[in-house]
Protein backbone atom coordinates (compact mmCIF):
# COMPACT_ATOMS: atom_id res chain seq x y z
CA UNK A 1 0.00 0.00 0.00
CA UNK A 2 0.99 3.69 -0.66
CA UNK A 3 0.57 5.95 1.80
CA UNK A 4 0.62 10.09 0.55
CA UNK A 5 1.48 12.88 3.11
CA UNK A 6 0.39 15.91 3.75
CA UNK A 7 1.39 18.04 0.40
CA UNK A 8 2.94 15.54 -1.74
CA UNK A 9 -0.60 13.48 -1.66
CA UNK A 10 -1.33 14.25 -5.21
CA UNK A 11 2.39 12.73 -6.46
CA UNK A 12 1.96 9.64 -4.20
CA UNK A 13 -1.58 9.23 -5.44
CA UNK A 14 -0.27 9.37 -9.08
CA UNK A 15 2.59 6.80 -8.10
CA UNK A 16 0.11 4.92 -6.35
CA UNK A 17 -1.62 4.78 -10.19
CA UNK A 18 1.25 3.89 -12.18
CA UNK A 19 2.44 1.13 -9.35
CA UNK A 20 -0.95 -0.62 -9.69
CA UNK A 21 -0.83 -0.58 -5.68
CA UNK A 22 -3.53 0.57 -3.23
CA UNK A 23 -3.11 4.40 -2.10
CA UNK A 24 -4.62 5.85 1.00
CA UNK A 25 -3.52 9.16 2.80
CA UNK A 26 -1.72 10.07 5.95
CA UNK A 27 -3.92 13.05 7.86
CA UNK A 28 -1.17 15.75 9.19
CA UNK A 29 -2.66 18.06 11.76
CA UNK A 30 -0.41 21.08 13.16
CA UNK A 31 -1.71 21.97 16.54
CA UNK A 32 -1.82 25.93 17.52
CA UNK A 33 1.24 25.37 19.61
CA UNK A 34 3.21 23.91 17.11
CA UNK A 35 2.76 19.99 17.68
CA UNK A 36 2.05 17.96 14.71
CA UNK A 37 -0.78 14.98 15.09
CA UNK A 38 0.09 12.35 12.45
CA UNK A 39 -3.39 9.92 11.91
CA UNK A 40 -2.79 6.51 9.67
CA UNK A 41 -5.45 3.91 7.91
CA UNK A 42 -6.27 2.23 11.02
CA UNK A 43 -5.46 -0.88 9.26
CA UNK A 44 -2.31 -1.61 7.27
CA UNK A 45 -0.72 -4.39 4.82
CA UNK A 46 2.82 -6.16 6.01
CA UNK A 47 4.17 -3.74 3.16
CA UNK A 48 3.60 -0.15 3.23
CA UNK A 49 4.96 2.74 1.30
CA UNK A 50 5.40 6.27 2.73
CA UNK A 51 5.29 9.19 0.20
CA UNK A 52 6.72 12.71 1.04
CA UNK A 53 9.71 14.87 -0.34
CA UNK A 54 11.86 16.21 2.69
CA UNK A 55 12.37 20.36 1.83
CA UNK A 56 11.69 22.47 5.18
CA UNK A 57 12.60 19.19 6.89
CA UNK A 58 11.87 19.82 10.39
CA UNK A 59 8.27 19.25 10.60
CA UNK A 60 8.28 16.26 8.00
CA UNK A 61 11.46 14.34 9.70
CA UNK A 62 8.97 14.74 13.13
CA UNK A 63 5.74 13.46 10.87
CA UNK A 64 7.47 10.84 9.62
CA UNK A 65 9.20 9.73 13.07
CA UNK A 66 5.26 10.00 14.16
CA UNK A 67 4.10 7.63 11.29
CA UNK A 68 6.41 5.21 11.47
CA UNK A 69 4.26 3.89 14.16
CA UNK A 70 2.19 1.75 11.17
CA UNK A 71 4.17 -0.63 12.67
CA UNK A 72 1.54 -1.04 15.43
CA UNK A 73 -1.18 -1.08 12.75
CA UNK A 74 0.45 -3.92 10.64
CA UNK A 75 2.97 -2.84 8.82
CA UNK A 76 6.45 -5.04 8.81
CA UNK A 77 8.27 -3.49 5.95
CA UNK A 78 8.30 0.51 5.72
CA UNK A 79 9.80 2.06 2.52
CA UNK A 80 10.43 5.86 2.39
CA UNK A 81 10.24 7.48 -0.74
CA UNK A 82 11.03 10.99 0.17
CA UNK A 83 12.07 11.90 -4.00
CA UNK A 84 14.00 15.55 -2.27
CA UNK A 85 15.91 14.17 0.67
CA UNK A 86 16.94 16.59 3.16
CA UNK A 87 20.73 16.97 5.13
CA UNK A 88 22.48 15.64 2.54
CA UNK A 89 25.16 18.34 2.36
CA UNK A 90 26.55 18.66 5.18
CA UNK A 91 28.81 15.63 5.13
CA UNK A 92 31.14 16.21 7.54
CA UNK A 93 32.54 18.93 10.42
CA UNK A 94 33.52 21.97 8.16
CA UNK A 95 34.39 23.75 11.35
CA UNK A 96 35.17 21.72 14.89
CA UNK A 97 32.37 21.24 16.97
CA UNK A 98 29.79 21.02 14.15
CA UNK A 99 27.55 18.12 14.00
CA UNK A 100 27.41 15.71 10.32
CA UNK A 101 24.09 16.04 10.12
CA UNK A 102 23.64 14.09 7.20
CA UNK A 103 24.96 11.00 8.98
CA UNK A 104 22.85 11.56 12.09
CA UNK A 105 19.79 12.30 10.03
CA UNK A 106 20.85 9.14 7.87
CA UNK A 107 20.83 7.12 11.64
CA UNK A 108 17.57 8.57 12.30
CA UNK A 109 16.03 7.83 9.31
CA UNK A 110 17.61 4.23 8.72
CA UNK A 111 16.12 4.10 12.23
CA UNK A 112 12.77 3.91 11.32
CA UNK A 113 12.55 2.73 7.58
CA UNK A 114 13.50 -0.64 5.75
CA UNK A 115 14.36 1.04 3.03
CA UNK A 116 14.63 4.03 1.01
CA UNK A 117 13.72 5.44 -2.13
CA UNK A 118 15.24 9.10 -3.50
CA UNK A 119 15.93 11.06 -7.05
CA UNK A 120 19.30 12.57 -7.34
CA UNK A 121 20.47 13.20 -4.06
CA UNK A 122 23.05 16.23 -3.26
CA UNK A 123 26.01 13.88 -2.20
CA UNK A 124 29.65 15.08 -2.22
CA UNK A 125 32.31 13.33 -0.62
CA UNK A 126 29.62 10.34 -0.20
CA UNK A 127 29.47 8.57 -2.88
CA UNK A 128 26.73 5.51 -1.92
CA UNK A 129 23.16 6.35 -1.11
CA UNK A 130 23.62 3.28 1.47
CA UNK A 131 26.41 5.07 3.17
CA UNK A 132 24.36 7.98 3.83
CA UNK A 133 21.18 6.57 4.55
CA UNK A 134 21.89 2.90 6.17
CA UNK A 135 18.59 1.53 5.82
CA UNK A 136 20.15 -1.72 3.81
CA UNK A 137 17.91 -1.06 0.68
CA UNK A 138 18.76 2.72 -0.28
CA UNK A 139 18.28 3.73 -3.73
CA UNK A 140 19.39 6.91 -5.22
CA UNK A 141 17.57 7.35 -8.86
CA UNK A 142 18.61 9.43 -11.71
CA UNK A 143 16.01 11.91 -12.75
CA UNK A 144 18.16 12.25 -16.20
CA UNK A 145 15.64 10.04 -18.38
CA UNK A 146 12.72 12.30 -17.53
CA UNK A 147 14.54 15.13 -17.35
CA UNK A 148 16.53 14.24 -21.14
CA UNK A 149 13.05 13.71 -22.72
CA UNK A 150 11.31 16.42 -21.29
CA UNK A 151 14.12 18.86 -22.84
CA UNK A 152 14.41 16.77 -26.42
CA UNK A 153 10.70 17.74 -26.74
CA UNK A 154 10.47 21.17 -25.30
CA UNK A 155 13.94 22.72 -26.49
CA UNK A 156 14.90 20.41 -29.48
CA UNK A 157 18.41 21.21 -30.58
CA UNK A 158 19.07 22.66 -27.25
CA UNK A 159 22.69 23.55 -25.24
CA UNK A 160 22.51 22.14 -22.45
CA UNK A 161 24.41 23.45 -18.94
CA UNK A 162 25.39 22.35 -15.65
CA UNK A 163 26.81 25.18 -13.84
CA UNK A 164 28.86 22.68 -11.38
CA UNK A 165 31.44 20.22 -12.88
CA UNK A 166 30.52 17.63 -10.23
CA UNK A 167 27.02 17.39 -12.25
CA UNK A 168 28.97 16.81 -15.09
CA UNK A 169 28.29 12.91 -15.41
CA UNK A 170 24.16 13.71 -14.68
CA UNK A 171 24.66 16.51 -17.39
CA UNK A 172 25.83 14.32 -20.13
CA UNK A 173 23.17 11.65 -19.53
CA UNK A 174 20.47 14.00 -19.93
CA UNK A 175 22.19 15.72 -22.88
CA UNK A 176 22.56 12.37 -24.61
CA UNK A 177 18.75 11.19 -23.74
CA UNK A 178 17.51 14.81 -25.22
CA UNK A 179 19.82 14.06 -27.72
CA UNK A 180 21.69 17.50 -27.34
CA UNK A 181 25.79 19.01 -26.72
CA UNK A 182 26.10 20.02 -23.26
CA UNK A 183 28.93 22.16 -21.50
CA UNK A 184 29.66 22.64 -17.53
CA UNK A 185 31.14 25.22 -15.64
CA UNK A 186 32.96 25.20 -12.13
CA UNK A 187 31.42 26.69 -9.20
CA UNK A 188 32.93 28.50 -6.00
CA UNK A 189 30.62 29.01 -2.98
CA UNK A 190 31.62 31.37 -0.61
CA UNK A 191 28.34 31.44 1.46
CA UNK A 192 24.64 30.28 1.84
CA UNK A 193 24.07 33.01 -0.99
CA UNK A 194 27.67 33.77 -2.86
CA UNK A 195 28.54 31.58 -5.58
CA UNK A 196 30.74 32.30 -8.30
CA UNK A 197 30.95 30.65 -11.22
CA UNK A 198 33.47 30.16 -14.03
CA UNK A 199 31.69 28.82 -17.72
CA UNK A 200 33.28 28.63 -21.45
CA UNK A 201 31.09 27.84 -24.02
CA UNK A 202 29.83 29.46 -27.27
CA UNK A 203 26.56 30.55 -26.43
CA UNK A 204 25.33 32.60 -28.98
CA UNK A 205 22.23 32.26 -30.59
CA UNK A 206 21.33 29.06 -29.21
CA UNK A 207 18.53 27.64 -26.86
CA UNK A 208 20.44 27.77 -24.06
CA UNK A 209 19.11 24.91 -20.73
CA UNK A 210 20.69 25.30 -17.32
CA UNK A 211 19.94 21.84 -15.50
CA UNK A 212 20.59 21.37 -12.54
CA UNK A 213 19.65 18.50 -9.46
CA UNK A 214 18.33 21.18 -6.72
CA UNK A 215 17.86 25.31 -6.97
CA UNK A 216 17.69 26.69 -3.80
CA UNK A 217 18.58 30.51 -3.61
CA UNK A 218 19.18 29.84 -7.03
CA UNK A 219 22.06 31.92 -6.85
CA UNK A 220 24.46 29.54 -9.18
CA UNK A 221 21.42 29.22 -11.45
CA UNK A 222 21.73 33.39 -11.69
CA UNK A 223 25.43 33.91 -12.35
CA UNK A 224 25.56 31.06 -14.76
CA UNK A 225 22.68 33.18 -16.83
CA UNK A 226 24.31 36.23 -16.61
CA UNK A 227 28.04 34.62 -18.84
CA UNK A 228 25.22 33.19 -20.78
CA UNK A 229 23.41 36.19 -21.43
CA UNK A 230 26.39 37.96 -22.72
CA UNK A 231 26.92 36.37 -25.45
CA UNK A 232 23.74 36.65 -27.11
CA UNK A 233 21.93 33.30 -26.89
CA UNK A 234 18.55 32.68 -28.76
CA UNK A 235 17.01 31.96 -24.84
CA UNK A 236 17.84 30.24 -21.69
CA UNK A 237 15.73 28.18 -19.87
CA UNK A 238 16.23 26.34 -16.59
CA UNK A 239 15.40 22.46 -15.56
CA UNK A 240 16.18 21.18 -11.94
CA UNK A 241 14.89 18.21 -10.39
CA UNK A 242 14.57 19.83 -6.98
CA UNK A 243 12.55 23.09 -7.33
CA UNK A 244 13.30 24.40 -3.65
CA UNK A 245 13.20 28.18 -4.82
CA UNK A 246 13.82 29.72 -1.07
CA UNK A 247 12.43 33.42 -1.39
CA UNK A 248 12.87 35.73 -4.27
CA UNK A 249 14.93 33.24 -6.16
CA UNK A 250 12.12 32.88 -9.19
CA UNK A 251 12.01 36.52 -9.73
CA UNK A 252 15.76 37.20 -9.71
CA UNK A 253 15.56 34.40 -12.65
CA UNK A 254 12.91 35.52 -14.12
CA UNK A 255 15.13 39.42 -14.09
CA UNK A 256 18.38 38.11 -15.71
CA UNK A 257 16.13 37.20 -18.58
CA UNK A 258 15.07 33.42 -17.71
CA UNK A 259 12.36 32.68 -20.17
CA UNK A 260 11.31 29.29 -18.34
CA UNK A 261 12.13 27.27 -14.94
CA UNK A 262 10.60 23.99 -15.46
CA UNK A 263 10.90 21.63 -12.46
CA UNK A 264 9.90 17.39 -11.67
CA UNK A 265 7.36 16.89 -9.41
CA UNK A 266 9.35 16.21 -6.31
CA UNK A 267 9.14 19.15 -4.73
CA UNK A 268 5.29 20.81 -5.25
CA UNK A 269 6.03 24.02 -6.65
CA UNK A 270 4.44 26.20 -9.72
CA UNK A 271 7.09 25.45 -12.00
CA UNK A 272 6.82 21.30 -12.08
CA UNK A 273 6.41 20.18 -15.42
CA UNK A 274 7.95 16.71 -15.33
CA UNK A 275 6.36 13.90 -13.55
CA UNK A 276 8.47 11.49 -11.59
CA UNK A 277 6.00 8.71 -11.45
CA UNK A 278 7.03 6.34 -13.96
CA UNK A 279 10.89 6.52 -12.85
CA UNK A 280 9.37 6.20 -9.24
CA UNK A 281 7.44 3.49 -9.72
CA UNK A 282 9.83 1.11 -11.87
CA UNK A 283 11.55 0.97 -8.23
CA UNK A 284 9.01 -0.11 -6.58
CA UNK A 285 9.19 -3.40 -8.30
CA UNK A 286 11.01 -4.71 -5.33
CA UNK B 1 29.18 21.92 31.55
CA UNK B 2 26.24 23.20 30.78
CA UNK B 3 25.08 24.12 27.02
CA UNK B 4 22.49 26.87 26.17
CA UNK B 5 20.62 26.69 23.28
CA UNK B 6 19.04 29.51 20.81
CA UNK B 7 16.07 31.06 22.51
CA UNK B 8 16.73 29.82 25.45
CA UNK B 9 20.64 30.70 26.38
CA UNK B 10 19.94 33.44 28.98
CA UNK B 11 18.04 31.19 31.02
CA UNK B 12 20.56 28.25 30.51
CA UNK B 13 23.27 31.12 31.51
CA UNK B 14 21.32 31.44 34.73
CA UNK B 15 21.24 28.02 35.34
CA UNK B 16 24.87 27.17 35.14
CA UNK B 17 25.85 30.59 37.73
CA UNK B 18 23.04 29.19 39.79
CA UNK B 19 24.89 25.74 39.60
CA UNK B 20 27.93 26.87 40.00
CA UNK B 21 29.04 25.41 36.68
CA UNK B 22 30.72 25.77 33.17
CA UNK B 23 28.83 27.31 30.51
CA UNK B 24 29.15 27.67 27.09
CA UNK B 25 26.78 28.08 23.44
CA UNK B 26 25.21 25.83 21.36
CA UNK B 27 25.53 27.73 18.03
CA UNK B 28 22.00 26.85 15.96
CA UNK B 29 21.93 28.53 12.29
CA UNK B 30 19.16 28.03 9.98
CA UNK B 31 19.70 27.78 5.89
CA UNK B 32 17.15 28.97 3.29
CA UNK B 33 15.90 25.67 2.70
CA UNK B 34 14.52 25.24 6.21
CA UNK B 35 17.52 22.78 7.42
CA UNK B 36 19.45 23.67 10.69
CA UNK B 37 23.20 23.24 11.09
CA UNK B 38 24.67 22.72 14.68
CA UNK B 39 27.32 23.97 15.88
CA UNK B 40 29.17 22.86 19.79
CA UNK B 41 32.49 23.70 21.61
CA UNK B 42 34.81 21.59 20.25
CA UNK B 43 36.06 20.06 23.24
CA UNK B 44 33.58 18.52 26.33
CA UNK B 45 33.70 17.16 29.26
CA UNK B 46 32.09 13.72 30.12
CA UNK B 47 28.79 14.90 31.88
CA UNK B 48 27.19 17.51 29.70
CA UNK B 49 23.90 19.31 29.73
CA UNK B 50 21.61 20.77 27.29
CA UNK B 51 19.35 23.20 27.72
CA UNK B 52 16.18 24.12 25.73
CA UNK B 53 12.50 24.15 26.06
CA UNK B 54 10.34 22.01 23.48
CA UNK B 55 7.93 24.40 22.44
CA UNK B 56 6.87 24.57 18.75
CA UNK B 57 9.51 21.66 18.88
CA UNK B 58 9.83 19.94 15.54
CA UNK B 59 12.40 22.04 14.45
CA UNK B 60 13.94 22.23 18.19
CA UNK B 61 13.85 18.60 18.53
CA UNK B 62 15.62 17.77 14.98
CA UNK B 63 18.38 20.19 16.25
CA UNK B 64 18.07 17.90 19.54
CA UNK B 65 19.29 15.01 17.55
CA UNK B 66 21.97 16.73 15.72
CA UNK B 67 23.28 18.10 19.05
CA UNK B 68 23.94 14.65 20.74
CA UNK B 69 26.55 14.17 18.43
CA UNK B 70 28.50 15.87 21.64
CA UNK B 71 28.72 12.56 21.84
CA UNK B 72 31.74 12.27 19.33
CA UNK B 73 33.29 15.46 21.49
CA UNK B 74 33.96 13.47 24.09
CA UNK B 75 30.62 14.05 26.19
CA UNK B 76 29.81 10.18 27.83
CA UNK B 77 26.78 11.34 29.30
CA UNK B 78 24.07 13.80 28.31
CA UNK B 79 21.69 15.27 30.19
CA UNK B 80 18.43 17.15 28.81
CA UNK B 81 16.95 19.98 30.73
CA UNK B 82 13.94 20.98 28.72
CA UNK B 83 11.91 23.15 31.31
CA UNK B 84 8.78 22.96 28.72
CA UNK B 85 8.54 19.25 27.11
CA UNK B 86 6.33 18.90 23.78
CA UNK B 87 4.22 15.91 22.89
CA UNK B 88 2.90 14.83 26.43
CA UNK B 89 -0.67 15.44 25.69
CA UNK B 90 -1.48 12.68 23.00
CA UNK B 91 -0.79 9.79 25.30
CA UNK B 92 -3.13 7.43 23.42
CA UNK B 93 -5.19 6.96 19.94
CA UNK B 94 -8.05 9.20 20.20
CA UNK B 95 -9.06 7.87 16.92
CA UNK B 96 -7.92 4.50 15.09
CA UNK B 97 -4.97 5.19 13.41
CA UNK B 98 -3.59 8.37 15.25
CA UNK B 99 0.22 7.76 16.15
CA UNK B 100 0.49 8.14 20.10
CA UNK B 101 2.97 10.72 20.11
CA UNK B 102 3.90 10.73 23.59
CA UNK B 103 5.34 7.41 23.19
CA UNK B 104 7.01 8.00 20.13
CA UNK B 105 8.80 11.28 20.82
CA UNK B 106 9.22 9.99 24.40
CA UNK B 107 11.69 7.19 22.86
CA UNK B 108 13.45 9.35 20.62
CA UNK B 109 14.51 11.78 23.15
CA UNK B 110 15.31 8.71 25.79
CA UNK B 111 17.39 7.20 22.54
CA UNK B 112 19.08 10.56 22.75
CA UNK B 113 19.60 11.13 26.12
CA UNK B 114 20.79 9.75 29.64
CA UNK B 115 18.63 11.96 31.52
CA UNK B 116 15.89 14.34 31.67
CA UNK B 117 14.57 17.44 33.87
CA UNK B 118 11.58 19.10 32.91
CA UNK B 119 8.89 21.35 34.57
CA UNK B 120 5.04 20.91 35.18
CA UNK B 121 4.72 18.18 32.52
CA UNK B 122 1.12 17.65 30.82
CA UNK B 123 0.40 14.40 31.97
CA UNK B 124 -2.78 12.93 32.07
CA UNK B 125 -3.13 9.40 31.65
CA UNK B 126 0.49 8.54 31.96
CA UNK B 127 1.50 9.28 35.84
CA UNK B 128 5.03 8.76 35.51
CA UNK B 129 8.24 10.94 33.68
CA UNK B 130 9.84 7.68 33.26
CA UNK B 131 7.17 6.22 31.60
CA UNK B 132 6.39 9.07 29.13
CA UNK B 133 10.34 9.93 28.47
CA UNK B 134 11.80 5.98 29.35
CA UNK B 135 15.69 7.69 29.75
CA UNK B 136 15.98 5.66 32.84
CA UNK B 137 16.46 9.23 34.82
CA UNK B 138 13.85 11.41 33.99
CA UNK B 139 12.64 13.69 36.53
CA UNK B 140 9.57 15.92 36.49
CA UNK B 141 9.80 19.49 38.65
CA UNK B 142 6.80 21.08 40.11
CA UNK B 143 7.19 24.69 39.82
CA UNK B 144 4.68 25.22 42.75
CA UNK B 145 7.38 26.45 45.11
CA UNK B 146 8.85 29.69 42.86
CA UNK B 147 5.10 30.22 41.87
CA UNK B 148 3.54 30.17 45.37
CA UNK B 149 6.51 32.33 46.58
CA UNK B 150 6.13 34.80 43.58
CA UNK B 151 1.73 35.06 44.22
CA UNK B 152 2.50 35.73 47.91
CA UNK B 153 5.05 38.50 47.64
CA UNK B 154 3.01 40.28 44.44
CA UNK B 155 -0.51 39.56 45.10
CA UNK B 156 -0.92 38.78 49.36
CA UNK B 157 -4.08 37.07 50.09
CA UNK B 158 -4.63 35.82 46.69
CA UNK B 159 -7.44 33.54 46.06
CA UNK B 160 -5.97 30.82 43.66
CA UNK B 161 -7.73 29.34 40.88
CA UNK B 162 -7.14 26.15 39.06
CA UNK B 163 -9.83 26.22 35.91
CA UNK B 164 -9.11 22.41 35.61
CA UNK B 165 -10.01 19.99 38.10
CA UNK B 166 -6.79 17.54 37.47
CA UNK B 167 -4.44 20.69 38.43
CA UNK B 168 -6.18 20.30 42.32
CA UNK B 169 -2.76 19.12 43.47
CA UNK B 170 -0.84 21.60 42.06
CA UNK B 171 -3.20 24.33 43.16
CA UNK B 172 -3.38 23.02 46.34
CA UNK B 173 0.71 23.38 46.80
CA UNK B 174 1.32 26.59 45.52
CA UNK B 175 -1.70 28.34 47.48
CA UNK B 176 -0.12 26.74 50.56
CA UNK B 177 3.12 28.31 49.99
CA UNK B 178 1.51 31.59 49.18
CA UNK B 179 -0.33 31.39 52.07
CA UNK B 180 -3.81 31.45 49.98
CA UNK B 181 -6.97 29.78 49.41
CA UNK B 182 -7.84 28.21 46.55
CA UNK B 183 -11.28 27.14 44.40
CA UNK B 184 -10.70 24.39 41.17
CA UNK B 185 -13.10 24.38 38.14
CA UNK B 186 -13.99 21.29 35.66
CA UNK B 187 -12.96 21.98 32.22
CA UNK B 188 -14.33 20.56 29.27
CA UNK B 189 -12.50 20.63 25.85
CA UNK B 190 -14.72 20.30 22.27
CA UNK B 191 -11.10 20.99 20.21
CA UNK B 192 -7.82 22.71 19.67
CA UNK B 193 -9.94 26.32 19.90
CA UNK B 194 -13.16 25.37 21.97
CA UNK B 195 -13.68 25.00 25.68
CA UNK B 196 -16.00 24.73 28.63
CA UNK B 197 -15.52 25.67 31.86
CA UNK B 198 -17.49 25.16 35.22
CA UNK B 199 -16.43 26.65 38.13
CA UNK B 200 -18.25 27.56 41.40
CA UNK B 201 -16.83 29.77 44.09
CA UNK B 202 -16.91 33.50 45.80
CA UNK B 203 -14.95 35.40 43.75
CA UNK B 204 -16.85 39.29 44.96
CA UNK B 205 -14.02 41.63 46.19
CA UNK B 206 -11.45 39.05 45.85
CA UNK B 207 -7.90 39.45 44.04
CA UNK B 208 -8.18 36.54 42.10
CA UNK B 209 -5.39 34.42 40.89
CA UNK B 210 -5.76 32.25 37.97
CA UNK B 211 -2.96 29.50 37.41
CA UNK B 212 -2.47 26.59 35.15
CA UNK B 213 0.25 24.43 34.28
CA UNK B 214 0.43 25.64 30.34
CA UNK B 215 -1.70 28.51 28.40
CA UNK B 216 -1.23 27.81 24.41
CA UNK B 217 -4.98 29.64 23.01
CA UNK B 218 -5.38 31.50 26.57
CA UNK B 219 -9.53 29.61 25.84
CA UNK B 220 -9.71 28.13 29.28
CA UNK B 221 -8.03 31.06 31.35
CA UNK B 222 -10.46 33.27 28.95
CA UNK B 223 -13.21 31.16 29.75
CA UNK B 224 -12.62 31.35 33.97
CA UNK B 225 -11.95 34.39 33.89
CA UNK B 226 -15.66 35.74 32.10
CA UNK B 227 -17.29 33.41 35.44
CA UNK B 228 -15.24 35.02 37.68
CA UNK B 229 -15.70 38.40 36.18
CA UNK B 230 -19.72 38.12 36.32
CA UNK B 231 -19.15 38.26 40.38
CA UNK B 232 -17.05 41.44 40.76
CA UNK B 233 -13.93 40.57 41.95
CA UNK B 234 -10.75 43.19 42.50
CA UNK B 235 -8.73 41.50 40.25
CA UNK B 236 -8.14 38.88 37.99
CA UNK B 237 -4.42 38.14 37.09
CA UNK B 238 -3.04 34.54 35.59
CA UNK B 239 -0.22 32.51 36.38
CA UNK B 240 1.49 30.22 34.66
CA UNK B 241 4.24 27.94 34.23
CA UNK B 242 4.66 27.40 30.36
CA UNK B 243 3.69 30.46 28.62
CA UNK B 244 3.12 29.84 24.87
CA UNK B 245 0.66 32.18 24.11
CA UNK B 246 -0.56 31.07 20.61
CA UNK B 247 -1.54 33.43 17.97
CA UNK B 248 -3.86 36.56 19.58
CA UNK B 249 -3.87 34.77 23.32
CA UNK B 250 -2.79 37.63 25.22
CA UNK B 251 -4.93 40.13 23.76
CA UNK B 252 -8.05 38.41 24.44
CA UNK B 253 -7.03 38.03 28.17
CA UNK B 254 -7.00 41.72 28.12
CA UNK B 255 -10.08 41.64 27.09
CA UNK B 256 -11.56 40.01 29.56
CA UNK B 257 -10.09 42.33 31.93
CA UNK B 258 -6.88 40.34 33.41
CA UNK B 259 -4.78 43.16 34.89
CA UNK B 260 -1.31 40.84 34.92
CA UNK B 261 0.08 37.94 32.76
CA UNK B 262 3.28 36.33 34.52
CA UNK B 263 4.59 33.13 33.74
CA UNK B 264 7.67 31.35 34.88
CA UNK B 265 10.51 31.44 31.84
CA UNK B 266 10.46 28.26 30.91
CA UNK B 267 9.51 29.31 27.65
CA UNK B 268 10.98 33.00 26.81
CA UNK B 269 8.04 35.62 26.60
CA UNK B 270 7.24 39.17 27.65
CA UNK B 271 5.22 37.34 30.99
CA UNK B 272 8.24 35.61 32.28
CA UNK B 273 8.50 37.23 35.83
CA UNK B 274 9.72 33.54 37.66
CA UNK B 275 12.70 32.73 36.95
CA UNK B 276 13.13 28.91 37.25
CA UNK B 277 17.12 29.04 38.04
CA UNK B 278 16.81 28.19 41.69
CA UNK B 279 14.29 25.22 40.82
CA UNK B 280 16.05 23.55 38.41
CA UNK B 281 20.19 24.13 39.85
CA UNK B 282 18.61 21.95 42.68
CA UNK B 283 18.41 18.97 40.06
CA UNK B 284 21.17 19.21 38.98
CA UNK B 285 23.24 17.90 42.10
CA UNK B 286 23.10 14.32 40.49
Amino acid sequence: MILGFGEYEQQARALAAEAGRAYDDVLVHRFPDGESMVRLPDALPPRVVLCRSLDHPNDKLIELVLAAAARVLGAQHLTLVAPYLCYMRQDRSFHSGEAVSQRIIGNLLAGHFDALVTVDPHLHRVHSMEQAVPTGHSLALLATDPVGDFIGQRVPGALLVGPDGESEQWVARAAARAGSDYVVGTKVRHGDRDVDIDLQGDFEGRDVVLVDDVASTGRTLEAAARIIQAQGPASISVVVTHALFAGDALQRLEAVGIRNVWSTDSIPHPSNAIPLAPLLAGALVV
